[in-house]
């Protein structure tokens, strides 16, 4: 067991906190957590945000999606993954996963105080208020995350005047996975998707990408959105969010190489060569190393 | 425990033979099992097949899609819904799932004997075989089913001068899902993804639909297919093989109304609603009862 293992359920105290902060912890790696291969995205961004911070990746590849699962599945699913994460000493839990964030963010603190835990809902919803000049925010996402409403309800809490349209767009995860991310299909599919939206709603000026899988499809989308949208993407403003809370913290490291531990829960060989596109990097199926979360 | 979930896993012995064939046994109904919707186009056939028989039909959505999992999960699950619908009493389990057929129908075999199990690979090989009079066949159907290579090895065992080429359409699941069955965006998929088949072999004169959700694109997979290529579907070819099944065992049900039980692990509003359309006809979550395999 590990310090933030054994730190029970209960409040941080000051003395917990203060430890969290000590010189020595810099060194520990952030962990990032994610249904499959769509966080890989988000591990992207924050490898380009913080080139020198070391993060273990896991992808619980054995259940993904979440997107279909229910909130009581993925909150014990999430929970069992931040476990292991933990046992293995991190200084930081990034969930990046929307369903994940969305559901179960508030357990996740909750278990692991005075860890600090950063989903990927709050940031992509701070990013899109700051975007909208008309305060008119599309939010697209996958059908689980649109049906729970934690990106409206995010948006709502930080401009209580703004008009937010969910549009879920379920097949571009398929797309996605597919490595079929640019062409005339993915373009209808977009316009079928995003023309409604924007016909009842034209003072849309900000698209925010609800999914991590969808940054891979951000050209494709450029060409079917109007002018003057703007998209914003939940991965990028994680990933600036978490630099700021890592300084405040005084946990930013900035004087030695980073690095990429991948962990999943099955299947290596198709993490690896679906999530390569993700990641936007190339790796094999042996730079992945299997886990088992003992259900 | 019930009498099958008692039966060890040796080999049958001729006194548990013959005890499955008793008159009583006849009213038992039948399991059908699949990772998650997919297997309602199975249960759809079998009922319009066999209109006497009860069904008791378990979708495993809290983990679904098995086709993205590894065989040794896949197994895994598998064995554990299985377990709960031979604890209920049945008298034939029916595997509605590609994957779990392709898999871990010898494993499911070997621990519930002298219960009967049969799969949705054998019949539709058969099918197909009997269809074909090229011996050049198609077989599409997701990545994982592809890769594993269980219908190509059906296919040859019964033709080995058969030439089989499988091409993997895993985004017909998702358009099968969000209920895109028609039109031109799954006639422009369908066109990138047997194209280059039917170039290369242009012989073929037989498509294997090996994906339980395949068979609601029927309509538009018959728009892109060239003159004279037959679909065959492992749904209606399953069940005709169980009906064959149950009468050679005699205990195919003639005298009394079927009906249909609904199981699931996960998400019943989901279930419900893309299930309906997988069903035919529409049903309700309160129609749903949710089972945890304990895990």
């Amino acid at each position: 067991m590990t310090r933030q293992a054994e730190v029970d359920k209960g409040p941080a105290d000051t003395r917990q906190r203060s430890a969290a902060t000590e010189p020595s912890d810099r060194s520990l790696p952030i962990g990032v957590f994610d249904s499959g291969v769509g966080g890989l995205t988000v591990l992207r961004a924050l490898r380009e945000q913080l080139p020198n911070e070391r993060f273990v990746y896991l992808g619980d590849t054995a259940r993904l999606p979440y997107g279909t699962k229910s909130p009581q599945s993925v909150t014990r699913y999430s929970l069992q993954a931040a476990d292991l994460l933990v046992r293995r000493r991190i200084k930081y839990l990034v969930i990046a996963c929307n369903t994940a964030s969305a559901v179960a963010l508030d357990a996740l603190r909750e278990r692991y105080a005075p860890l600090p835990v950063m989903g990927v809902i709050e940031p992509g919803a701070h990013a899109a208020c700051a975007a909208s000049t008309t305060r008119q925010i599309g939010v697209i996402a996958t059908e689980g995350t649109i049906r729970g409403g934690a990106y409206q309800r995010a948006i709502m809490a930080r401009l209580p005047d703004a008009t937010v349209i969910g549009q879920p767009c379920s097949l571009f995860v398929a797309l996605a996975e597919e490595g079929w991310t640019t062409g005339p299909i993915v373009e209808a599919i977009a316009r079928r998707y995003l023309d409604a939206m924007f016909d009842q709603h034209p003072a849309i000026d900000t698209l925010l990408l609800g999914c991590t899988h969808f940054p891979v499809l951000t050209e494709a989308l450029g060409k079917v959105l109007r002018e003057g949208v703007r998209l914003v993407d939940s991965a990028h403003t994680t990933a600036v969010a978490l630099q700021l809370a890592l300084q405040e913290r005084g946990l930013l490291r900035t004087d030695s190489p980073g690095s990429v531990q991948l962990l999943a829960t099955d299947n290596a060989e198709r993490f690896a060569r679906v999530g390569s596109l993700f990641l936007g990097e190339p790796f094999a199926r042996d730079d992945v190393e299997i886990v088992d979360l003992g259900w």
